[in-house]
């Protein structure tokens, strides 16, 4: 694995953090980088982390043809840039690459997957290149080159089209290494919609509710009322997409959220710093697919739409 | 009729164009104004209406105390000042004065008559003091002392305490004389829960979803899913309260509001003019209405957390 050749794209908060942790451990990390390339070859690619600080000099590249091909892809884009994989996906693959797509929300897999099958064909043996995962952290990018790392870092991954193979644990076991808490999953499906049960309403009120961060929805009345709503809402929307989410979820997620006091989704610190905002991965893919099935989700409807026109309005 | 010393209190775009239109048919009418006074002093009060326009100078006074008792009141007050009823209504009512409320919402009348049972004692017998009506009218107050009246006019009203009498009737027809269709109905509470089907969405939506008027809800898809969503929530919340709404009363709204365009629900209008909402009024006292009978109403109950905190961010 230490010979794997790793690209890293979409280097952001997310994508730069594991990158520059996989390459500090010792792992054969490449970079993609675009606005922030002249100040990585300059200065580097500078980490300010909970776990301690570092910086590093890794291999980087402007461009996907210049980055060429990777034996494993970590994809830490926006999903409100899932219309460049085919460009990104078409030089950076060989018929064996590995795509880990670390990004929120449903429905990137999906995209993925058209992007390879576009240039191997055969969507079933596409399908199966692809892994996704979901992760906890708090990071931030202050500036170009540098990550701010304040909490948290745990990974949950699995593959797209099955259980967990070998392939899986031994990516898992990386990021182990580079230390991040990293579990296996047999289910995709299931740890994306359990983080839906939080990103949605966190996420969403985070823009609606102006500027409502995790302890002001905790702490306001009707906006908790309505965040345990939504909670509800994307488990019985979950069921119905095949996953079931255990009894008491809800009260575990709640729980979860006390101590983590004044925290911005990520959705949140995307409208205040005026970028597009993930609203068809966090809400509208679940939502339609709730809608596909009849579940009534009246609270996801309405968030959906204001947030979709709040970010239209840019 | 016509010797009714009629007073109005709130004497902004409904309650100024109601007055005046009274006041140039004939009627006894009385002002109440606060940052007008001047600007109608100096130069009347000028009515630019769809209808004709035309300036009065009628009796104007600064204080309660000034215009003292009236036998018959038109509150059109914001109900954000309903906090103001026990030092306006102390010294403009007698024995036998009506108590017309014009407002928005619900709970308008029962301030009222907290402030008249504090006056008079005999909760029973100061509800029957009092009215209550909904008005369908286009009007703005663009500058002190000037009210724009661009469309419609059109008044339903009844009694708080019981079916219409001879009084409902006579102050219809007043209205009627000044040439604004007014209906007499003999259920306050079904005509406050019919506007509300409207004014809870459209009101809402106003201020939540980035300034949309009628015309963009209509449009949107995700808005008018949740509008639709929203007015059937409005309606389990009536019947609860006891209001049956006939049945095919959203297609009918929904209908009817096509062809307004982009018209502007007065609580985007108070957003707009940076004044304090109705939240209360509008959405959170039929909200309170649907949860004390525990009827599910998980739109306005995320609707009144984000127009709530909006309204209290400024």
């Amino acid at each position: 694995m230490k010979k794997t050749r790793i690209g890293i794209i979409g280097s952001g908060a997310l994508g730069a953090l594991y990158g520059a942790r996989l390459h500090r451990a010792g792992y054969n990390v490449h970079f993609l980088l675009r606005s922030d390339y002249d100040a990585v070859r300059e200065h580097g690619l500078r980490i300010n982390s909970w776990q301690g600080n570092f910086t590093i000099q890794p291999p980087i590249y402007r461009s996907a043809k210049e980055l060429g091909s990777c034996d494993l892809l970590i994809v830490g884009l926006k999903a409100t840039q899932n219309d460049l994989f085919p460009e990104l996906l078409a030089p950076t693959t060989h018929e064996e690459t590995a795509v880990l797509t670390l990004q929120n929300g449903l429905g990137n897999e999906e995209a993925i997957l058209e992007a390879l099958a576009a240039k191997f064909g055969h969507a079933e043996a596409s399908m199966e290149r692809i892994l996704g995962g979901v992760a906890f952290l708090c990071s931030t990018r202050p500036q170009p080159g540098v990550v701010d790392h304040t909490d948290h870092g745990r990974l949950a991954i699995a593959e797209f089209s099955g259980p967990a193979t070998d392939r899986t644990r031994s990516i898992a076991a990386a990021f182990q290494e580079a230390d991040f808490p990293c579990t296996v999953s047999d289910s995709l499906l299931k740890i994306r919609w359990e983080k839906l049960v939080w990103n949605v309403p966190f996420n969403g009120l985070g823009v609606a509710a102006h500027h409502a961060d995790a302890d002001i929805v905790m702490k306001d009345d009707p906006l908790f009322e309505s965040a345990v709503t939504l909670m509800k809402e994307v488990i019985a929307a979950a069921r119905a997409d095949g996953v079931q989410i255990e009894p008491g979820f809800v009260g575990k997620m709640i729980e979860a959220t006390r101590p983590i006091g004044a925290y911005k989704s990520s959705m949140q610190l995307d409208w205040e710093a005026d970028r597009p905002l993930e609203v068809e991965a966090i809400l509208g893919e679940p939502l339609k697919r709730a809608q596909k099935a009849a579940i009534p989700t009246p609270a996801m409807q309405l968030l959906y739409g204001i947030v979709k026109r709040l970010n239209a309005s840019r």
